[in-house]
């Protein structure tokens, strides 16, 4: 090993779901929209000038910035945005967690935390969730240097009330706490409303599932605006422009069409429902979701055979090789025609 | 002061150029291109299905990196592409600087450099560039935990050659060198051939300046794939989707353009020697420049004075009020058309 090797961050990546492209797949692995994003950003791709591209972006990205407050009925310097929650989410980390404490996020719970964490080299704990694949409260009112936590959590689907996150929050005045909603659309409770009374509080959400726009890389932060600031600063010290001009431009227009983004979110739910009952038929258990997919595991037949046999049939869900949840599947809610195929592929794969 | 504000980062931001929309403004602060991205691109942005905006873009961003290794006749493992060159910059600092000893790069120079190396707490020293704005290239001979010039260095305009950057390789074998060649297609030489010899050299490029594309964001390192893949672990670490899917998609393009690419260049080239020569006729003295802007005093109006002159004409170019230059313009390269107003208009304020 060469001498510079020794100065090399040694890092363990984080490994996203795989990205496949055949024709006629079912893609229900990385928890997308199965609806193309609000037919005004089709108007904004074809019309946006050249031009644009030409000169740099606003570094503040107050046109996004302002259409996000707009809707959430917040101040501009209130919203920070990113390139998608993962580059808000490690800004954030970067930014808070700066202590020799612990910070705290569930054992079973977003797979990037941990990531994060070892980056930075930011000291972390991580306390189990229960037999239900419930957060145990109790379990942060221990000392730290930040709290995380996904609720709706993932890949449990399972989303706490706001009694619950207000209860995580009185217990912890001292240390900046981040929740993680990028599921919260589709029937969770979100926490905005209590940024008003806690200062310390972030929320994260995201354009990848709710507005369908993965592909654009589109993430915010929600926050008193003392937080949005700290962010901003760390953001203007790494690359004062993360956001493109199509970024702003087309992602803008997802969030001003509130009818279009509304009448998929129901879809979605409503396709949802159905599948429970028909997953429940097929002798499948899970928690009761509150996101765009369901965590599953079957009476008999082992998650990873299942896995398996639907990836022949070019159907792709996500299974994660780790204790407690290696018997699971992870199935996105794609529109009712790929679920119909899936539910009778299932069908023969179980019986 | 609350408990949780103790664990924020403290950082002193970069502070980009400003970006004024007026109308009819000549916006020469930020070395913008000012012909518009490759007719290949206003094609792909009118072609882009917007399906693709739904979908997770491809982490690796495979298309858009093999369109450069095509380009500069390398492998794709040896092509790293981020958020523009200050997001690779960043990245690279993040992977390539963790060592007790200073990094080292001049005291005039980008200035995003010293923000990176406080951001992520790396100690550095910065030599004195000589009387005439040059590098001494003793100066990195010392021991050091890497080392990032900048060539054709910014804001000087000064571009070394190859046995310049050669030399300083040969003194620095034990860590890792990053050459930024944001400005190295109007002129400089670029250090990429010097790769295959040097394993520990990271070359750095854009495409806002010769690819007009700024409001794109794309940036990218070229380097062995040693290099290159401790990068992206890196990358997979914080975030894994960072260039979107129209990054990837119109960066390509613009890339696979290289006849237009190259006639941009040629004009800009043009017209920067013929601007030369009639601000020479005006009392300024400059470097001789090789990039598309010119670092320039003039023998009696002071740099201040013209910036603000010149501001209330529309007329935007660089002032930096910092040590050794705060009596110099940043002036970015036009069109022909552009400059003979900013020329008309200093005729007025020096005579």
């Amino acid at each position: 090993m060469k001498a510079w090797e020794n100065n090399i961050r040694r890092v363990t990546p984080y490994v996203p779901g795989e990205q496949p492209d055949i024709p006629g797949m079912i893609k229900l692995n990385t928890n997308e929209n199965p609806y193309p994003p609000s037919p005004a950003v089709l108007k904004a791709m074809r019309k946006l000038q050249i031009e644009k591209l030409r000169l740099y972006p606003d570094a503040a990205a107050k046109a996004l910035v302002k259409a996000l407050a707009d809707y959430y009925d917040l101040e501009e310097n209130q919203v920070f945005v990113g390139v998608g929650s993962d580059d808000v989410l490690a800004m954030a980390f970067m930014t808070f967690f700066n202590s020799d404490k612990p910070i705290l996020f569930p054992d079973i719970t977003y797979s990037f935390y941990d990531v994060w964490a070892e980056l930075f080299h930011i000291p972390y704990k991580c306390p189990a969730l229960d037999d239900n694949f419930r957060i145990r409260k109790e379990d942060y009112y221990q000392e730290n240097g930040g709290i995380v936590i996904a609720n709706p959590n993932a890949p449990t689907s399972i989303g706490e009330d706001i009694t619950f996150v207000r209860d995580i929050l009185e217990h912890n005045r001292d240390s900046v706490v981040i929740v993680d909603e990028a599921y919260v659309d589709f029937g969770g409770v979100s926490a905005l409303k209590l940024t008003k009374e806690f200062d310390n509080l972030l929320v994260v959400q995201t354009f990848s599932k709710s507005r369908s726009m993965a592909g654009m890389r589109i993430g915010y932060a929600m926050g008193n605006p003392l937080l949005i600031k700290a962010l901003n600063d760390v953001k203007y010290s790494y690359n004062s422009y993360t956001m493109n001009v199509t970024s702003i431009y087309y992602g803008l227009e997802a969030v001003k069409d509130v009818a279009y983004y509304k009448e998929c979110i129901g879809k979605i739910i409503r396709t949802r429902e159905w599948v429970k009952k028909e997953l429940k038929k097929l002798g499948f258990t899970f928690p009761d979701s509150q996101t765009n997919f369901i965590f599953a595991k079957h009476r008999t037949v082992p998650a990873k055979k299942i896995f398996t046999d639907l990836k022949k049939e070019n159907i792709f869900v996500r299974y994660f090789n780790k204790p407690r949840i290696d018997n699971y599947l992870r199935i996105t809610i794609g529109t009712d025609e790929q679920m119909e195929k899936v539910l009778e592929v299932l069908r023969r794969i179980v019986n």
